[in-house]
């Protein structure tokens, strides 16, 4: 099936926002076995939409429109739409209803030119928006079937998900169920695992399991998605394919489909009726700013520390002049003394530590510089700690340490090695690990 | 002039990386005055390329090509704009000179498969690239001149200024030069802005400077643009209208250019000998984090501390029981205990504390929140605070507030009001303010 997407606005094709939409609908088409052939972004103007909509009638099977159904005068699609399709707009009074019941609901009465909204071209499909006031539709233009869909992002995805998908694949000729499962590791490189991964796909002798990855560092993801006649049947063939994901690369798994590295962390502290206390200096509060984001994330974690210079790591925690020498000790006898410090000023059932510093000066086309990172972790039965080299930019060695960060703790809380060797860490220094 | 963009590459088409290449090249054409009519995506396909080319080729003055000149074989560029142009490949000596010199200087042999780099469509112009091996080059297709970019971000941006600019400028008939200056500011939204400014174009009486915004929440550039014969004429014909700029909103304005709000705020801080320590729950480490990826942030970052429950606030600051009721004192007088409570920790001059709580439960369909944020400030010469009530998603909130943190601080550093009423803050809340 040919597909196409076009994007409409000018705030889109101006650059004055980045097109996340397009993305978003090719990697959802994409995870459900389809492919866009092309995308173009057009600006909210009458005769470039009407020249694309005619255009890509004639070519493609599907088009995914994006955009321009609001209620201001520069929101185009379905005067475009019907143009294009040779029909007059004719008034939805199921959506008009919709929508006065919208502004009811919320004390308010709908502007006039809301109305406009519910003018969709005759004969269209109305697609339906349960979380917004611009409805989407269906309707032919030359050879294709058209879907004209919300701006809105959080619009878009739902109606992509429950209304454009099904009627898709339908169309593709496909009437059973599409189950999709998503692994989210660190570690490995998206090559690396595919190597790991290789036969997986024989596994199901009916070729209807597919692997498939998206790498957005530090985290890959592996997507297994299977095409079969019914939930029951998708999920036998996927059983016996997960548990083999699991043997093979299960340590690097940090969370599967919706949960992020950070919720599952919180799951596993919580779980055990445990707390959290950070101190980090290379990742500059990125692992704070991760767990705190998590709506009650107060109930566990406790405190964040950034603490950037050996002076502000001491006098944090008020140690003595003699104590302990800040200065010349080993970076990893910082971070466990460190871990163990915030864990037991915060009162916290865990302490991490994530302490790093850039190796020399940039170097390259690319100012790549080399970080040293220490990890150590304070938990109720002793302390553990590693130490990891990333290479690349500032900001790319920061994402990887925090990220790693929260793998040591992962690992730890669920009795996995937090030694590991990654494939982000510099070749020539050895994987360390080291519990006491 | 007609310009359109082609985006190419497997990458981009399915979604697995969002095309921000894209609205870099249109935001920048913006700036110089040149509009981007239309916006294509293509796969690595050599009959798609094909086709795209060409019928650009009919269309448009001018094509910018991003991606597709890398070393192996599903690099088609070069391969496909030769067919489009009807003529042959041939190779470019001095290209190929760089990029073996290129290599050498790395201590490297050139592996066979870049030679491709070099290979270019007979009487096309060569684009230098300084920083890569993907050479551009212009070529005409149909009545359009082609320009092809390499898809490594910095090496387009570099290429974009350098070569393609310019070409464009001179072949659009404007041989002089082009200044654009770049306002940053905080608190008052893009119409709002733009009202304050009204009639700023028209102070030239030549009509050769433009007034254009971006809003980017929560900051909001405004731009101008100056075409003049030389910079000179330019300077001169800036000068008044961007004092007038600062006339009208010069107190929001908080940086200018390449400059960002945390270089500002470190640079006034600097500038004074200071140092710096940061406390704050609502903003999850987002302070510490924009102010600790500053390189050398260190010289005056002395500590950031993420303390989400009251009794955090307590511990991380050792107060006894009955020192300050932090459960029930309202949150101003927590701000400032804890700003104050900072600095001297710290031992730095100044001591910032943004502190907020969301009000209720989320509401609306787009699950909205209200969020009261007070920010102390302790420095040499006593405390100050405010307290501003955000509205909107989680995020959006501790965004601003992350934001407005820093602004107190560059106000006070300034000497500016630190309690200037802005956009942002729900209008049922009136501004307050306190010095103490």
């Amino acid at each position: 099936m040919n597909i196409e997407v076009i994007c409409t606005g000018d705030e889109v094709l101006t650059g004055k926002i980045v097109n996340s939409n397009y993305a978003f609908i090719a990697q959802k088409l994409e995870d459900y076995g389809l492919s866009v052939q092309s995308g173009l972004t057009v600006g909210d103007d009458r005769e470039a939409l009407l020249e694309a909509f005619l255009k890509a009638g004639e070519r493609a099977d599907a088009v995914i429109v994006n955009g321009g159904l609001g209620p201001t005068v520069d929101d185009l699609s379905q005067e475009v739409a019907a143009q294009a399709a040779g029909v007059e707009l004719v008034l939805h009074e199921s959506w008009l209803y919709r929508m006065e019941r919208f502004f009811q609901s919320r004390g308010r009465t709908m502007p006039p030119n809301n109305r406009k909204q519910a003018m969709l071209p005759e004969g269209a499909e109305m697609l339906d928006n349960p979380i917004g006031t611009a409805c989407g539709f269906a309707v032919g233009i030359g050879k294709a079937t058209f879907f004209f869909t919300p701006g809105v992002p959080r619009e878009l995805f739902r109606m992509l998900d429950e209304q454009i998908l099904p009627r898709l694949l339908g169309s593709a000729g496909d009437l059973g169920v599409i189950v999709l499962r998503r692994f989210h590791s660190f570690g490995l490189g998206e090559s690396h695992v595919d190597q790991l991964l290789s036969g997986l796909e024989e596994m199901d002798p009916d070729g209807t399991v597919k692997l498939g990855f998206r790498a957005h560092y530090p985290q890959l993801e592996t997507k297994l998605v299977c095409h079969a006649p019914n939930h029951d049947v998708a999920r036998e063939k996927l059983e016996p394919i997960e548990a083999e994901v699991y043997r093979r690369i299960g340590n690097f798994i940090l969370a599967v489909d919706d949960e992020t590295h950070e919720s599952v962390v919180r799951g596993l502290i919580e779980a055990g009726g445990g707390s959290l206390a950070v101190i980090e200096d290379i990742t500059g509060g990125r692992v704070a700013q991760r767990l705190s984001a998590l709506p009650g994330a107060e109930r566990f974690f406790v405190n964040g520390t950034v603490a950037l210079t050996a002076e502000a790591k001491r006098n944090d925690f008020g140690a003595e002049d003699g104590d302990f020498d800040w200065a010349t000790a080993p970076d990893e006898a910082v971070a466990l003394r460190l871990a163990t410090a915030v864990r037991e000023r915060a009162g916290s059932s865990h302490g991490l530590a994530v302490i790093g510093r850039y190796d020399g000066e940039p170097r390259g086309r690319a100012g790549h510089v080399s970080g040293t990172i220490n990890y150590a972790l304070a938990a109720p039965g002793g302390v553990v700690s590693r130490q990891a080299e990333l290479t690349g930019s500032r900001d790319w060695v920061s994402l990887g340490a925090a990220e790693m960060g929260l793998d040591v703790l992962r690992r730890h809380l669920k009795g996995l090695p937090i030694d590991e060797r990654i494939d982000f860490e510099k070749t020539d220094s050895p994987p360390s690990g080291r519990a006491g």
